[in-house]
């Protein structure tokens, strides 16, 4: 939270514009959060995941801080390019994409293309001819607060064998890249990913594959209800695993941040719909705000993000509260399992302030799911 | 699937339409459900749930088939409205509402309102004075696909004091509703409910209070992999179930199909992405669509719902896969616990149809996740 939000809120509600739940995103706080990138990391490229945040506010900034961008689909690209990002600054980092759409970023002059799999492979050197190509590794995510599932990425040694069909179709077999799960609170987490990655190289070399850069993904956090190592331990501790796997012939490397870079540029105001109990023996309060599940707040899903959740009420007196979203859908319930303390005093028709929210909120929000516009948001 | 949906799927290839995933609805289905349920139990008025599929199409036809509309927000009052609906047809049924959205109703004319507690009885007293109201209570689902949480509710004990407030406070106490459970399979599901139901209503009638009607929710399923018993036999069970509760003082009653109405009469078209192994010993297939679970297919969150999905290939060997969106979310996953059996011959490009995909689709789909655009629809 910051000053700058609390006065555009402040503004809003003055204005009468205050019905709705809305996500405001402080711009200053993203300068920062790449600026310590930068420096935390002064030898490693920032791809940022524009998924995490695509409103051409936050790309204008960073295209003219000098980020380059992670994109996952060809409106990304677009995206990226109209923020002014030049095509060489952008990759193409989804290892799912529709042939016709690995064309599409090649005739915007897109060369950097992520891939998993021979099939993959067999695409883009189809529709992008002699682009540059990172072969994506799995790796288990151990420590981190979302870990991923197997969805992307292949294992180390059939890697290989991508980057070698992808020299022979006339491709840049270019490098590797893994991900070490998201909100990754354990700045030690590259280490063993790096050890991998290394022994790639290797790998790659003895087959007279030269590759030359190490896409070290994303996962950095952002505080929500625990504290966080700040950036530059995760710099000095990348620097370490690098020098410790490849000795004096460090790679050119990338990381690829999203949640790092916009999560704690943002807060969600929200209103308390209703407040009730299901029982008069209940201990646990409903509490039902105006955004759910469905208009933001997806990454609740199993309850794994657990997000600060500030109220006029603060000091007060807490009582353990099952948190839920305005529509009729039961499965629209942000904790529950683990109640979320909440103050006595709160009433209907209260604001609540949900921190942390700059990432993985806007564009998840559904379309009009029971009727419900999607989420308004100003980035000042 | 029906020959009207293939034939527009042939004609909108034709065209060279097909470059995204969308959604086809038969609007001749429609009508036929809302026949089978008004056939079946043709003493309950149909409440249609709007969330389920509130295209324009949907709502102008149930209209004029002479639905009424149960609506989660005032957004969905409008639309029903829009459709040709009185506002005598119309129910405010979500017991999360703003008080000035309550309001809203009131000056659109609705006189139909939910509650699951005295908070909400207040709001609705001041916001819409003299309004009918029903009051949901906690029913446990068993039977049910996707059980429902507690979200909305009370324990009937309670119920009764809502209920005794809405009268106090110059509401007409009107009914109970409940819910058996989404995609529910057992046609029995209401007895028990309907025997709760009864006994608040001798509860009420023993602290003076005269309750008219009972709104028997939705829960009728859609077919999707495995059979379902057809809409008679619900009516038959669920008028046997009310003959024994209420002997010959059977109430008004209502029900509100949602997925039932919608369901089968819908056929996503997507495309394959890519097929990979993530090593070469893997025995399971990942295959990767352009529509996942944040472009339309919400409702694969824990795999609850199972959908048919067919191809050029069906009667080929089958094989198992794992299937997953086409966006960089690990999360976005649709069938991996439990992978689905597709064709061995299957290839990247081969066009999938998503059989039942009519209801809980279109409206979940994000507004813009990894930029890619929301789910197109067609009703025909």
């Amino acid at each position: 939270m910051t000053e700058r939000i609390r006065e555009f809120l402040r503004d809003r509600r003055a204005k009468g514009l205050d019905v709705e739940p809305c996500l405001v995103v402080d711009l200053e706080v993203v300068r920062d959060n790449f600026m310590h990138f930068a420096k935390a990391l002064p030898d490693s490229r920032v791809f940022y995941a524009i998924k995490a945040n695509p409103a051409p506010e936050v790309l204008s900034l960073l295209a003219s801080l000098g980020s380059c961008f992670d994109c996952a689909s060809v409106q990304e690209i677009q995206m990226a390019l109209a923020a002014g990002a030049t095509p060489d600054r952008i990759s193409f980092g989804n290892t799912i994409k529709k042939e016709r759409d690995i064309a599409r970023a090649y005739e915007l002059g897109i060369r950097l293309f992520s891939v998993d799999c021979t099939p993959e492979v067999e695409k883009v050197a189809r529709a992008a001819p002699g682009s540059k190509v990172f072969c994506r590794i799995l790796y288990d995510c151990a420590g981190a607060e979302w870990p991923l599932s197997r969805k992307f990425g292949c294992d180390p040694e059939m890697a290989v064998d991508v980057l070698d069909n992808a020299k022979r179709l006339g491709l840049e077999a270019y490098g590797i890249s893994f991900h070490v799960g998201s909100q990754q609170r354990k700045v030690k987490a590259w280490d063993r990913a790096l050890a991998m990655a290394a022994q790639v190289f290797r790998d790659c070399a003895e087959r007279g594959i030269s590759l030359s850069m190490v896409n070290m993904g994303g996962g950095f956090p952002t505080k929500y209800l625990k504290e966080v190592p700040p950036v530059v331990q995760y710099g000095r501790s990348i620097f370490r695993a690098l020098r410790k796997h490849f000795g004096n012939q460090i790679p050119e490397t990338i990381i690829e941040p999203g949640r790092g870079m916009v999560g704690n540029a943002g807060v969600i105001e929200t209103e308390v719909v209703l407040i009730s109990k299901k029982s008069d023996e209940d201990d646990v309060r409903w509490v039902y705000l105006d955004i759910g599940k469905f208009g933001g707040l997806a990454e609740t899903m199993d309850e794994s993000i657990r997000y600060a959740i500030k109220s006029r009420h603060d000091g007060a007196e807490m009582t353990p509260c099952v948190l839920a979203g305005p529509t009729c859908d039961s499965a629209d319930v942000l904790y529950e399992k683990m109640p979320y303390p909440l103050p006595v005093t709160l009433e209907i028709g209260d604001k609540l302030l949900i921190e942390g929210t700059g990432a993985y909120t806007s564009t998840y929000s559904s379309v009009a799911f029971n009727g419900f516009p999607p989420l308004a948001t100003y980035h000042i």
